[in-house]
């Protein structure tokens, strides 16, 4: 940030009064442009024994295996954009979304919202950001071609929890990158 | 915003090639800037069967009871951050946190994480946001002072939940105004 987008000023880096940490702050016009984490909201859509993935159209990762995710809009309720990127990218319409799993990405400056979900009618396509869509069963998920830590971590917890029938609310920290 | 932050131009609210809303773009370097929603973090702080709330010094809500809570910062986790806030608000040390509930706020574009937590030595004084800090048992929580719905909401389900000592992750969305 170089310039006061409230005025056109330039900004400088400075502790203002009653902070204890550097913002921009606007040389003529005193506003404080504060900058923080944003939220990725995605799903792990089911289909009875299998999870539907998309191969990246975009970079980064390009080619590789993800779920749909992308950054929350304002004004969108967490699940609402879930069910958005699920749409976007995988042409399938979410319902049925539970929370399941919270990722701190403090690298990135990210946090993370993933639904369990499934998919109307089983339907889905192939949406503008992915080159492909595809169910997988657990022996299938090409797990060295996942596109983030936080999609392979998911997915290895998802097939485990399967096991059981239980899906406990999960929230962990990835170090990115990974050590 | 009215000015593009990287260099200084007007900027105009148009919908970018392969997008599907309106952003601000620069007019001159064509920039495009997001506006996502805020993470809010804070934790619910239990000493025995007592509950610390803060009494705001800052408005909104002044005089008003709250959880220490506030924005998320860049490069934190969520669980720092409410400890973070909890420092700040009640000088107290928050320890053992564990994610108790999630709230999206679509009308302010908010999304709340909240902790619930011990503090450290039982200690916990007055930050520079609060005019004081105290403990509350079940039956002396301020209902009719509380700052927001979110703490009213968290509250109320603590309460209950600690009947029965099971603290499920709860996720709702929150309509604001209340209807």
């Amino acid at each position: 940030m170089k310039f006061c987008s409230q005025c056109g000023a330039t900004v400088s880096l400075q502790i203002p009064v009653d902070d204890d940490r550097e913002r921009h702050v606007c040389t003529a016009c005193e506003t404080i442009h504060y900058i923080n984490p944003k939220v990725i909201v995605g799903c792990l859509p089911v289909v009875g024994d299998r999870i539907l993935l998309c191969k990246r159209a975009i970079e980064p990762r390009y080619g590789k295996w993800t779920l749909p995710a992308g950054f929350m809009e304002i004004r969108e309720t967490s699940a609402a954009g879930a069910a958005r990127e699920t749409w976007e990218e995988a042409a399938a319409e979410a319902i049925d979304l539970a929370l399941y799993r919270i990722f701190d990405v403090p690298h990135i400056s990210q946090v993370y919202l993933f639904y369990r979900c499934h998919i109307a009618n089983d339907a889905f396509g192939v949406g503008p950001e992915s080159l492909e869509s595809a169910l997988f069963k657990e022996e299938d998920i090409p797990w060295d071609e996942l596109a983030f830590p936080v999609v392979r971590e998911m997915l290895g917890e998802y097939v485990e929890d399967r096991k059981s029938g239980q899906y406990p609310i999960r929230n962990t920290v990835i170090e990115y990158p990974r050590r």
